[in-house]
Parts: C-alpha cells; sequence; structure tokens
C-alpha cells in the first residue's frame, strides 16, 4: 500500500472509532491528576496506572514507572509521580525511532473558578462540537491521540512504520520536578533513549482557530532582580525626602534606561546577537493566519506597538523583549503610605532568541548597568542577581522530522501549516532538545483558544479526532522521509 | 516681684514636686489610651475623664466634652473620643489669652513588640533619668507640664499672667477626626476659641538631643496616584513581551522623569515657587546643633545627598523634596514572576514649602506628565489622581508669642534655642494656624531621640522637669511681651 493508502484507511478507522476514542479520553478526564496540590497524589499516581493499562492494551513492552523519590508539597513529604517509560517497537530492521514526549497531569480545576461545567467530566456540547473538561486539551488529549492511532493501526492490521519511545511525565505542570536528572541519566549507551532519531511533543496550541501550524522555536528567559539598598530602615518623607540619595529614585533611573516604551531594549550589544531575518523566515510571517484583531482580542486592548501583521508576528516570535515585571520592598498596597523604602529589588526579564545566551546576556546587562549606576552618583548600593536562564530554541525546520509533519499536515487537513515560533518557553522541550541532541517537532492538536490554564479547558472533536489521525500520518511521514 | 524672679519662684516649686509630678505621669501612662483600637476606647475615654478631673484640681472652668459622633474602627460603631476644652482664668483685665493644644491618646504598644518594659507603666531608669512608657513624651508628658506648671502657680500663691484656652483632644494618633469641624465651630463670635492672640502646640521634639529648640514651619504634602493601564488583564510576558505597549514601561519613563537621584524636582516651575534664602535664615542653618553624623545615625547610613550640615538641614527644613513611594497592580513579592501587568499605579509626593500650594503643584505636576506623556507615544491610558493636599506651614519668629519662648528658653536652658523647621506635616497645627489665622508656636519638651511612635519611648526627666517650668516661664514672657 502507498503511505497516501495507508493513512487514508487508518484515517477512516479512526473515525470508525469516534465514539470510543471519545469515551477514552472521557475516562481519563475523570482522574484528577493535578500535580500541583498534595490532595490529588494519589490520583496523579491512579492516572500513571491507567496510562500504563493503556499502552500495555496496545501492545507497548518495556512499561516502566520511573520513581523520581520525594517532594515536600502543602505541608506534607509525598512522592513525586512516576515517569512513564513505553517502548512500541516496530517489527522490521532499519526503521527510524521516536520519542514522543507528553504529560498525564492537569493545571488544578474547581468549578467555583467559572467552569459552566464539571471540570473532571468530560462534557460533550453538541452544538459547537467541543469536549469541555480540564485535561482534554492539555495534555490528555494529545497523549491519548498516540494510543488511539497504535490502536487504529492494530485493527487495520498496518504495522507501525516507526519504532516509538513513549516518556510521560506526571510533574510538567508543577516545574517538570526531578525530569531533567532522569533525562540525562536514560541517554546513556543501552538507557531508555539510546538510538532515538528525532523527537516529538504534541503539547502546545495552533497560533489560531482555523489552520495548523507546526511549532519550530521558542523564546528563552534571562530573569534579574536589580537591588538597590541604602537607609538602614524605611525612612519617612517628611522627615528625610530630599535629604538622602532615595533607593527608589536610583532603581527608576536604572530601571527605566532598560527599555522604550516602544519595546526597543536600550541595552548596548543585545541586537547585535539577534539572528538576522531572511527573506524565507519573514515569508513565514506573511503567510500566517493572523490579524492584528486576533492579538487585540488576545489582550483584550489595542495596545500593540505595531500595526501591521507580520510586525507583531515577528516581536512575539524572532525578537527578544524586556519586561518590567515589579518592584519588592517598595510601598504596594493600596491607599498611600510616605514610605521611603530602605531596600528595592526590581524584577525585569529579557525573552531571548538566537543567539542570544543567558550567559551573553547577563554578561552584556550586568556591564550596562553597572556603567549607568556610575552615571548616577548615588551613595547607595547597588546588586544585579541574574537567575538561571533558558536558552532560546530553534529547530531547523528543513529536517525530515518537520518535512514529515508538513506533508501529515497538509494530508488530514489539506493545507500547509503555518511554521511557528513561540515567544514562551516549555522547559521540557529545551531539556529534550539539549540532552537528546536530535531534532525536536512540536506538533500541537489544538487551537488557541482551547483555554489550556483555565477555566472551561476543551478541545474540538474536529482536532482531537483529526489530530489522531495527523499523528498517524506522521508517523508514516516519517518513516517515508529521506532521513 | 520681676519676671525673672517669678519664674524663679516658680520654677524652685517645680524642683520641689519632681516625685509628685513623676507619679502625675504615671498615673496617666497607666491608662492605655490607645486610640487606633477599638477595645481601648474605653480607656481613651477614661484618659479624658482624667484630664477633666486633673484640669479642674487646678481651677480650669468651663470644662466641656465636646462629642464628635461615632466611627467605625475594627468592624465595630465606636463613638469618639471627646475633645476636652477648659478655660484658665486669670483675674484682671487686658490679659493675653493663649490657645494651648495637645493629645491625650497614644500609639498602641504591645511588650513583645521588643519593649524592654511594660509600655503602659512608667518606669523610671536611675541610670540615665529617663521615664520609659508610651506617651511619656507623646504627649501626656507635654500637656501634663501645662497642668504641673498652673499648680506650681496656685502653690507660689502667683496669679497666672495670662489667660488659657485648653483643647485636648482624643484623636491624634489616629487621624484627629472631627476635629476641623469642631475648631471651625468654635471659632465664631462668642465660641470656645473666640478672643485667642495666639496659640502654642507641644507635640514636636528638639533637632537633636542637647539643645532645646522652636519650630516655626512644616512642610506641607501632595501625594498623586499615577495609573497607567492597557491590556484587558494581565498578560505573560513570553506571549506578549515585546509585542504590546507595557503599562510598566511607561509608568518608569514617566516616575524617572519627576526627580533625579540627587534629589531635584523636575517639574519645570516648582523651584519658582520656592521663597529665596535669607542670610537671617541662613544663619539660622548655621548656628543650629546638628551634624552630619546626626543625620547619619537616624537613618543607619551614609546616604546624604548633601555632605555639609547646612545643605542637609535645608534639605529637610526649607526646600520641596520628590519621593516615589511605590507601585500599586505590579508583581511585589519575593521570588520571579513574568507578568506584564495590565494596570499599574505608581504613588509618589511632593513635601511642600513655601509659597507652594497643594492646587499649584498639582496644576504644574498634571501639566508636565502630561506633556511628557505625550512624548512617549503610548496606546495606554494614563490617569493622574491628586489626593488632598497638605498646605505648608511657616510662622513668623519674630511674632512675640516667638519672643517670649526664645527668651523663656533662654532662662530655663541658658542657651538660645535653635529655630527649627520640621520636613514632616503636623496637619493639626496646619487647622490651628489656619483656621484661627493666629500666631502658632510649636514650643517642644521631647527630644530627638524620645522614639515617640516607636518602642521603649520615653522622656528624660531633665525634659520633663525642665520643660515644665519653660512652660511656666513661657506664660509670663508671653505676658511681658509688646504684642
Ligand atoms: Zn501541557
Ligand atoms: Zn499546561
Ligand atoms: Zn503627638
Ligand atoms: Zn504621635
Amino acid at each position: 500500500m502507498s503511505t497516501a493508502a495507508t493513512i487514508d484507511k487508518i484515517s477512516s478507522i479512526i473515525d470508525q472509532n469516534k465514539d470510543a476514542l471519545i469515551a477514552r479520553l472521557a475516562e481519563a478526564v475523570e482522574i484528577p491528576s493535578v500535580s500541583g496540590s498534595a490532595k490529588y497524589r494519589p490520583q496523579v499516581v491512579e492516572m500513571a496506572k491507567w496510562m500504563a493499562k493503556s499502552l500495555e492494551s496496545i501492545g507497548c513492552e518495556n512499561i516502566q514507572f520511573k520513581e523520581l523519590g520525594n517532594q515536600k508539597l502543602d505541608g506534607q513529604d509525598v512522592g513525586l509521580p512516576p515517569v512513564v517509560f513505553a517502548d512500541y517497537k516496530s517489527g522490521g530492521a532499519g526503521k527510524k525511532t521516536l520519542l514522543i514526549y507528553g504529560h498525564y497531569d492537569v493545571q488544578p480545576a474547581n468549578k467555583s473558578d467559572g467552569w459552566n461545567t464539571e471540570p473532571f467530566k468530560l462534557v460533550h456540547d453538541e452544538k459547537t462540537g467541543r469536549l469541555y473538561g480540564r485535561g482534554s486539551t492539555d495534555d490528555k488529549g494529545p497523549i491519548i491521540g498516540w494510543i488511539n492511532t497504535i490502536e487504529a493501526h492494530r485493527q487495520a492490521g498496518i504495522e507501525l512504520p516507526v519504532n516509538l519511545k513513549f516518556c510521560f511525565e506526571g510533574m510538567e505542570e508543577s516545574g517538570s520536578v526531578g525530569l531533567d536528572g532522569l533525562i540525562e541519566n536514560e541517554i546513556k549507551n543501552g538507557s531508555f533513549f539510546d538510538g532515538v532519531d528525532a523527537a516529538c511533543i504534541s503539547d502546545n496550541y495552533w497560533l489560531g482557530t482555523k489552520k495548523p501550524c507546526i511549532t519550530h522555536g521558542l523564546r528563552g528567559i534571562q530573569y534579574f532582580k536589580l537591588s538597590i539598598s541604602g537607609p538602614g530602615a524605611d525612612l519617612h518623607s517628611g522627615l528625610f525626602g530630599g535629604v538622602v540619595h532615595e533607593p527608589m529614585s536610583d532603581l527608576f533611573q536604572i530601571m527605566s534606561r532598560l527599555v522604550t516604551p516602544a519595546g526597543e531594549i536600550l541595552i548596548p550589544g543585545i541586537s547585535d546577537l539577534v539572528r538576522p531575518l531572511t527573506d524565507e523566515e519573514f515569508n513565514r510571517y506573511q503567510i500566517m493566519d493572523f490579524t492584528v484583531k486576533d492579538m487585540d482580542d488576545a489582550t483584550g486592548s489595542s495596545t500593540t506597538i505595531a500595526d501591521d501583521k507580520e510586525k507583531i508576528l515577528m516581536a512575539r516570535m524572532r525578537y527578544p523583549s524586556l519586561s518590567l515585571h515589579g518592584i519588592e520592598g517598595a510601598f504596594s498596597e493600596a491607599g498611600t503610605k510616605t514610605v521611603i523604602p530602605a531596600k528595592v529589588i526590581g524584577k525585569f526579564s529579557l525573552r531571548l532568541v538566537p543567539d542570544m545566551t543567558p550567559d551573553k546576556v547577563v554578561e552584556l546587562v550586568e556591564k550596562y548597568v553597572q556603567s549607568e549606576w556610575k552615571k548616577i552618583g548615588s551613595k547607595n548600593t547597588l546588586k544585579l542577581d541574574a537567575e538561571p536562564g533558558g536558552k532560546p530554541w530553534l529547530a531547523d525546520p528543513n529536517h525530515w522530522n518537520y518535512e514529515a509533519a508538513i506533508r501529515a499536515t497538509e494530508k488530514i487537513y489539506g493545507v500547509k501549516p503555518d511554521l511557528t515560533r513561540e515567544g514562551g518557553s516549555i522547559p521540557v522541550a529545551l531539556t529534550i532538545a539539549d540532552i537528546l541532541g536530535k531534532n525536536l517537532l512540536l506538533l500541537p492538536l489544538g487551537r488557541a483558544d482551547d483555554g489550556a490554564h483555565s477555566t472551561n479547558e476543551k478541545i474540538d472533536i474536529l482536532n482531537y479526532i483529526e489530530g489522531t489521525k495527523l499523528l498517524g500520518a506522521y508517523l508514516h511521514e516519517v518513516a517515508a522521509a529521506t532521513s
């Protein structure tokens, strides 16, 4: 059978299974695997077992619970949920091996937060074709998509064209505690990740609501704490205003020199690190399914710095930014207080893009802040602390892994997907790309309006079912692609 | 008898009464008249009765409890403590009439706050000659000083040379609720304050710990809230950093343009309002008992903008200042958070000096902020709110009221007092000076290190006893002065 015919066959079985696939997702959503709260920890473990059982039912081998020790949570000492490993070994030699990462834990949810339905019950809204429930799109729908497509292959009697290695985590929504160490351990010769050719994560979203996308980049981050201290204690502005160098005045001087209201970063050397824009890349922004109105809807305002779509998209995806987040130690409540704060800590961060690195950014910021500080001539004391940084990530979208995903999307959705980059960071993506040293693909199933961490989280049935087909098609295109 | 001989006689009786005067203060300190807490309200009223009884015992007439209605406090509806009025009518016509203001309520105090002794028990430290206890210096010591000196006159058989009108408040530490209205009411013809020639308040402190001072000025205040809003809700800096005009970037631009790190106010027109320095005034700073080290001790640091005494004193007393207090709505906790706050409210205030007025300052700040805002070119929305302002106050130190206080100080302490101005505001002083339209004198009894609103509040026995003498001497010098 041709790749196209195989994909068609699998897809038609998935269509036939539709009700059962929704029922499978419903079963998973009913397990409130909230990783952020000690009282739900048994349910997170229950969800790990549910995953293991499902993986076993579709023929996975070598299913392992990788234990990560304990953590302190809500004042209790609780065991961390296991990372679930599983192999799907395809018959025959010379097949590619893909690493599939996903997470089976979810964000907290209470009906009283503003949900229209019970969050831990999958509710099918017939009118909109949506499935509401916590985890429906983040990330239970996508990880169950993998199970669904393998099941369809078995029902069709079609051998999977690649080997799969599953890595399903139960702590993603709570900082992926312990994951880095585990992956580093399992990358050695003969360990679990040995022999992986590329990786795929389905844990993000389309840029909008209509056109599928594939994501090949993420911005990194470097967070800073700028402390300025002087007086031994907070002072009264009546007695000391005008007398002393006020840490707040100093802080406002320094922080106002970091970025302009138009978002221009004033730190010398930063813009030199930004990889130049190519015509190929610019063309991606031009064809992206996105409007200024989409951004205004997302911010609930008309406050974009740029007025055209391409500039807005590039500001999010391919340029660095610097945001001032707040001040620790100053008066922050409602009302009036005539205090001169003795020690204030300004918080700001930069979003990093290739070829910025946290180290280089820290060096440039430190140099600039110190040189501006000298100009200020204050008797106060300045200290700049850099938090551990996260590198930007950018994958080559011309890699066979991407070519396969693009072709699979074209087959299932009949449209070339947008090649997007995201403005935020997904630490686990960075970990996997970094430690593995292989091409990583982000292949979203859900839409921008799914409300992943919000109330009334949903996945459209279309995205769940076509997404399941997409994962299957992707595997065949991977097999067909020239590596 | 000459004025000098009369003062000597009164003073020697005060010396003889020393133990009884300390016992009287001890009695008052034992009544925890904390106005800021509903549970102490009965004790505040008890203190009002104690005052009335004491005033009666020294021959005051027309003792009245002026009721001010109720207030909401700690979730309860409680009665406001009364303002205690009393007349001391001296025999004979043509005598001057002084208004004496003081307050019988105190700041909260708990031993667990860090007191070395029980706060509501007057403890005599024999080694240092200090009397520790809440209210000892603020303001029970000074108001009892008036009672002590009248008592001494009666014991000496010497007629008081002036008429006195006492106004003792029980809400000073809690915003003087209701006082303004009462004073305005009682200023009319035939009402309590009718016929007052000048006023005296003993509710502040020496500039240092060694040399007495008399205070003839206070800075005013104008507080501002600068709101900048844009996005409909807080945004994530990963998704929106670089895309939108961030209210925080705008706020830092505006607020950093208000004042330099060296305390220079950048608002055009402000410095033009500051009354020029005269040689007579400059000389006052030169002779003031004050060193740079005193200021460093007070701030717990070496952060004065100026390096010489006169400039430091003038910065506090005769020049305006602008302090940035904080931001409401931004990230203010410990740790890191990558938020773009949707609405931030910057808080800042100016300390005002003659001839600045709140109205004029609001006008200049509004004009400047709006013109800087236009330069910024942000799509966000700015709003500037001015709180009710307080005018600066400056009395003529060549008035007979001051001449009398200066001569009295020279007699009792053997030194010419410093003529100081204070950097903060004392709202009640402004009210009295304003509504009365008469010369007001601030005649402190305690020292800079008394810790009025702090733990281990104290008054030195020397200040309490010599202060009592000073009040007596002042009355005679007032009588002797040519009006
Ligand atoms: Zn997720
Ligand atoms: Zn999530
Ligand atoms: Zn006071
Ligand atoms: Zn006080």
